[in-house]
């Protein structure tokens, strides 16, 4: 039977392209938001669900994050990463490179920020809620326009492409996850993610927390801090650590860990991505 | 003489309104991006600027995270808080409430998530580049639109005000830092922020930084994690510490964390925020 997984949509964004490189045989079910791709999955519409959560440039994304954070039901099954390439188009009749308005997500324009600003410097650049309704919203648009998207975007609305790969950093990538109501088995070579709280602000605490890993040398890959929704300047930390929560080190390490905490929760361990080895 | 402060504009930003409760009597140089803020102190062109770094909701901001790893002119000079209200606002001359599109920047649209999912399920949201911009969009479309934006935005462009305080959390409030070309005296309740990087992925690299601060005492206020430019899974670290870099304790835990990190930018000393000592 073939999978349905949840993806971010509309037909044409990042997420899309990256869904059909990790399973190319799936069906996709076009979501309207990060929060909904969660929500199906929670709910048990669909098995799976594949959402951006890192990207060399931008950093975190934060609806991602808090997904995580706030349901219970989600975990990491997978994770995998794709380089991004950003194309400028513009509508197919559009005559000449006379452009008055270029379309895009507010992160695609700043991570094509020295590629506008020495070819387009007057440009008015406008937001767009995703790449993929970047390419709409130039459709809809009255004036003489071009967008910063996907190649798959600019076949699917048969756009004419002006330059390809404009992004300012050929390192440009996105990490994603792929959201299960259960997390992977042991492979060998897995990351744990999880996250942690404390009552109050004492000084160290983080610090102990660290020391469980450094202790079994045990390496972190991130550590990373989100306002808790209470208040500026108490915090959630958000960590990733190598190996499987089924290891016998970091089980020893997540229980000693859940004393020192007042919140823990256990995103799951799944196969760390490999560069050298696209096709998982 | 009256100081000139670089501020986030259009007019009608949050970052505005809070240039006003912080100086009311700074003249104000508006500029496009948080980038363009940073120069124009970098450059001399103002003596200060405003721009925000935090939001209890959204979390950090990436662009002015950027701008202080990389610019090293810039220090911060002040930190303040202030709670964000949301205004739902239409055109003067829209009937009814049959509003067929919203606009708003999206961490606005996310801010008010709850509230636009009970009174306008159906309705689009279209992205804008800011809250003021928001405003702007709303005017210059040719359906009957409604936007989210400062009270000032509603007051300065004659909109109508539907309703106020529509955010979701009532905790909702921004952190803004003043930048300067040097950062602050001691005052005795004084914060530090700094960046730290490491060659390679040594297991227990960031607890022996963080252990720095344990071994005197050092309450950190915050520590964060953001992609270096190079690739996914090298990190820079920011942190906040309580105390002033020339603090004795202070400057001999940075003179040994100078010697286990590759990089190490201190961002400055700056007064803390005290939230029950509003100005300053």
């Amino acid at each position: 039977m073939t999978k349905t997984i949840s993806v971010l949509g509309p037909s044409g964004t990042f997420t899309e392209e990256a869904c059909i490189r990790y399973a190319p045989s799936a069906n996709i079910a076009l979501c309207p938001t990060i929060t909904s791709v969660g929500a199906a999955v929670s709910n048990s519409e669909t098995e799976l669900g594949i959402v951006p959560i890192e990207n060399s440039l931008g950093g975190s994304v934060p609806e991602t994050l808090d997904l995580l954070i706030d349901d219970p039901n989600l975990f990491i099954y997978d994770e995998f990463v794709i380089p991004i390439s950003h194309t400028l188009m513009k509508k197919k009749d559009t005559v000449g490179t006379d452009i008055e308005i270029i379309f895009s997500h507010p992160q695609a324009l700043a991570q094509c920020k020295l590629f506008l600003e020495k070819h387009f410097p007057t440009t008015q650049q406008v937001a767009s809620l995703s790449t993929a309704a970047a390419v709409q919203d130039m459709h809809n648009s009255s004036v003489a326009s071009a967008a910063i998207g996907t190649h798959r975007a600019a076949v699917i609305h048969q756009a004419d492409i002006i330059t390809e790969n404009i992004q300012d950093n050929s390192s440009n990538a996105t990490r994603f996850v792929v959201l299960a109501r259960q997390d992977n088995k042991i492979t060998g070579t897995d990351k744990t993610s999880f996250c942690v709280s404390f009552n109050e602000d004492t000084p160290g605490a983080l610090h102990d927390v660290l020391g469980e890993f450094a202790k079994h040398d045990i390496n972190l890959a991130k550590v990373e801090s989100r306002p808790t929704k209470e208040s500026l300047g108490k915090y959630i930390f958000l960590i990733d650590c190598e190996g499987h929560r089924n290891d016998k080190e970091i089980s020893a390490a997540m229980n000693n860990i859940r004393e020192k905490t007042s919140f823990l929760r256990i995103f799951g361990s799944y196969p760390r991505w490999d560069p050298h080895k696209e096709n998982k």
